[in-house]
C-alpha cells in the first residue's frame, strides 16, 4: 500500500501500443492500492534522432544546447504516457525534470543530481495523481536544463525512490531481469532471482547494461530495494538487495562483457612520485573516467602507465595528454581501441582465491590472450581482443555455470 | 544599436538548411552591432506530428498533457538554431518559455501572457548573446507548461519586444509581407509597404493569417514596430505602425478572406431583454470565441440571434447552448461551416461611405449572394457561400485595386 516507483526505459515506450502497454502496468499497480511514480526514457529512437538532426547542423554543438534538445525526448514520451492513463479513466500528471524538483550540478550530457525538492511531486501523490516524471533531466543552479548521461533515467528513478522512501523501485527493460550472461549472445545464460547490490555494481559498470552503475549505487546507499524485469513478459524479474539468499551458494554470478573500452598506455614516464597523480587528476579534472589502470616497469628507469577509458573518450584523453607533456615527461602513447573487458562477479569469490585461476584457464583452453587484468574482492577482469570477446564470454560462462548447474 | 527581435515561423526552421538560414539572418543582425532576440516555432510539421501522436494515444487527451507534448517542438527548433549560430562562433543561449520568464493564465492550449519576468533575458543580452527564446509557451502559476493558441509565437515575439523597449520587431515568414489580397490565389495582389496597427489586426483577424491579432493588438497597445517579412527573399517587408504613410491616399488596404468560419442561428427566443447577454457570457466562460453576431427579430414575438465561431467550436458550441435550452428558451438552433468570411480593411474607409457600396456592388455583378453583414469604423465583412468565396475575394479585389492601380 506504500509508494512503487517504476521505471520504464525506451524500448518499453517505443511506440502507441508499448505505451499503452506501460500504462497499463502502471494503473494495475495502482489499482492495488499502491502510490505510484513512473520515471520514463524517451522513445526507443527518439534520442537518435535528435542527435542526427543536431549532428547535420552542428557535429560540435555545446553540450548545454545537447541537453536543451535532447530533453524533449523523454517530454514527449511522458506526456503521452500520461495521455494513455487518462484514457483508462485515472488521475494522472505528467513532469518534467525541473518540475519534479531535479537540480544537478553543470555537467552539461553528464550531471549529476545535487538534491530532489519533492514538493511537487509529494503534493500529486497526496491528490492520489499517478505522477509520470522525465527521467535523465533536471535542472542546474543556472535553471539550465541538464542531463544525466548513460543510464540518467535509473538513476533518476532509484534517486525519487530513495528520496521519497518508496517501497520498492521496480526497473523495467526488455529483458526478464539478470542474467549469469547476456542470454543473447551467450548459450545456457540464466535468470538470476536476487543478487547483491555489490554484484550488481560490478556487472553494471562492466557493461552487463541492464541497470547502470550509477543506480545501483545510489541504491546501495540509501537502501533503495531494486527490482528489474521486463515490460513485456510479465514474468518475475531479479531482486537487487544487500544480502541475496543465493549469495553464499554461489562462487560466481555473472559474466559480463563491455565494448566500449579504449585503452591507453602512457610510455616512458620518469620514474619519479606523484606522476599518476598527476595524470589521473588532469583527466579528473577533464571529466575523463578512468576504469582499470595497471602501472609497469619501463626499460632505462621509466615506467609505463596503462589505463581504459569509453571508447568516446580515447581520442581527446590522448590529446589532452599530449597537450601536457612537458608537465608529465613521457615518451609516447600507445591507444587501442580494438579490445573488450570481461569480467566475472560474484560476491562469493572473496572465499575462493580458486576463481580468477579458473577463468584464467577457461582461456587459456581456447587460446584466447589477456592483455591485462584487474581485480576486486568480487570481480576479475580482463582484457581481450575485441575479436575474442563473444568466445571469451562462453568459455568462461561455460566454465563456471554448465560444469554443476548453476552451482559454479 | 538597439535591440530587435526577430520572430520565425515554422516554415523558416523546417529544416537544417532553414535553420542556418535563419541563424545567418539573426547573426548579420547581431553583426550590425544590434542586440538579437530571436522567437522561433516549432520545425514546420513538428506539431503536427506531435498531435498525431496523441491523436493514436488518446484523441481526447487533456490539454494540460497537450501543452507539455507540443512545447517540445519549439524547445527542439530553438536549440537547433543555437547549435547553427554556434557553428557560425558567435555567443548564443536557447532559452525555453519558462527560462524565459514568460507567466500566463491557466487556460492551457490558449493561455494568455500574465506578464514576462525578463532578468534572465537581460543577463544574457548583458552578457552580449544571441538569445533564441521559445515561441507559443510559457508557465502558469503551478509551474505547468501552458501554450498560447494560434499565433502564439507572434504574441511572444512582441510581448517580448515590448517588456524590453525593442526598437523593432521583425516578424518573418514565407512571404514578402502583407498584401491588398492572398497573393497565392488572387490575380493582382500587391505588396504594401506600410500598414497601420488598426488596418492589420483588422486583416489578421479577418483572416489574413500574415499576423495574429493578439500580436497586433499587443503590438498597437505597447507602441511596438512592427515588420513583417520573408525569411527567404532577403526584400523589404511591410511595416506596420500607427499612422501609414500611405494611409490618406488609400482608402481600401486589403482584402481578406477567412474560411475557418461556422454560423450558428439561435432561432425563437423570447423576445426580452438580457437574452444577448446570457448566450455570450455563457459561451465566454467557456472560451468560445465569437465574431460577427447578428440579431434580428422572428416570427410571433420572437427573435433570432446569429453569430459566427470557428469551426473547431461549432458543434461544442451547439451543444452547449442546447444544454441551456431551459435557461434561454430557444426553438431550435441552425449551423452551418460551409461558409467564409470576405472582408475589405482600409484605415480610410471611415471617410469614404462609398466603399462598402463599391464592394456589395462587386459581389451582386458576379451573383454572389451575401449571408450576413458586419461593419466597423475600418472594416467591412460579408459571409459568402463557402463555394463562392476565392471569387468574391477576386471580384472584390478588381474592383478596388484593378481600376486605378492600387488607388482604390
Amino acid at each position: 500500500m506504500g509508494l512503487i516507483v517504476q521505471k520504464f526505459g525506451g524500448t518499453s515506450v517505443a511506440d502507441a501500443d508499448r505505451i499503452r502497454n506501460v500504462a497499463r502496468i502502471i494503473t494495475e499497480t495502482y489499482r492495488r492500492g499502491h502510490n505510484v511514480l513512473a520515471v520514463l526514457s524517451a522513445q526507443g529512437d527518439t534520442t537518435d534522432d535528435l542527435i542526427a538532426k543536431a549532428a547535420q547542423i552542428n557535429p560540435h554543438a555545446s553540450k548545454r544546447e545537447m541537453d536543451m534538445l535532447l530533453s524533449t525526448g523523454e517530454q514527449i514520451s511522458c506526456s503521452l504516457c500520461a495521455m494513455a492513463i487518462e484514457a483508462m479513466g485515472y488521475p494522472v500528471v505528467s513532469l518534467t525534470g525541473w518540475q519534479a524538483g531535479f537540480r544537478t550540478n553543470s555537467v552539461y550530457s553528464d550531471a549529476r543530481i545535487k538534491r530532489i525538492d519533492t514538493e511537487r511531486v509529494l503534493a500529486e501523490l497526496d491528490k492520489k495523481a499517478i505522477v509520470i516524471v522525465t527521467g535523465f533531466q533536471g535542472i542546474n543552479k543556472y535553471d539550465d536544463i541538464t542531463t544525466l548521461g548513460r543510464g540518467g533515467s535509473d538513476t533518476s528513478a532509484v534517486a525519487l525512490a530513495a528520496v521519497l522512501h518508496a517501497d520498492l523501485c521496480q526497473i523495467y527493460t526488455d529483458v526478464d531481469g539478470v542474467f549469469t550472461a547476456d542470454p543473447r549472445s551467450v548459450e545456457g545464460a540464466a535468470q538470476l532471482d536476487e543478487i547483491t547490490y555489490d554484484e550488481m555494481l560490478e556487472l553494471a559498470t562492466l557493461g552487463a547494461q541492464v541497470l547502470h552503475n550509477r543506480s545501483v549505487e545510489m541504491a546501495k546507499r540509501y537502501g533503495v530495494k531494486l527490482e528489474v524485469l521486463s515490460s513485456f513478459s510479465g514474468k518475475p524479474g531479479t531482486k537487487v538487495k544487500e544480502v541475496a539468499k543465493t549469495m553464499e551458494k554461489m562462487h560466481v554470478s555473472g559474466v559480463a562483457k563491455d565494448k566500449n573500452v579504449a585503452r591507453l598506455a602512457v610510455v616512458g614516464l620518469a620514474d619519479q612520485p606523484g606522476i599518476a597523480f598527476k595524470i589521473f587528476s588532469l583527466l579528473a579534472k577533464e571529466n575523463v573516467n578512468v576504469d582499470i589502470i595497471l602501472q609497469s616497469i619501463g626499460r632505462h628507469n621509466t615506467k609505463d602507465i596503462s589505463f581504459t577509458v569509453g571508447k568516446q573518450d580515447m581520442e581527446r584523453t590522448k590529446k589532452l595528454l599530449e597537450d601536457h607533456v612537458e608537465l608529465l615527461g613521457f615518451d609516447h602513447i600507445d591507444v587501442s581501441d580494438q579490445i573488450a573487458k570481461i569480467s566475472i562477479v560474484g560476491a562469493g569469490m572473496v572465499h575462493n582465491p580458486g576463481v580468477a585461476a579458473k577463468m584464467f584457464e577457461a582461456l587459456y583452453n581456447a587460446g584466447i590472450n589477456i592483455n591485462m587484468i584487474s581485480t576486486s574482492e568480487i570481480k576479475v577482469s580482463v582484457l581481450v581482443d575485441l575479436a575474442d570477446a563473444d568466445r571469451a564470454v562462453q568459455v568462461i560462462h561455460d566454465r563456471f555455470f554448465s560444469e554443476f548447474g548453476t552451482g559454479n
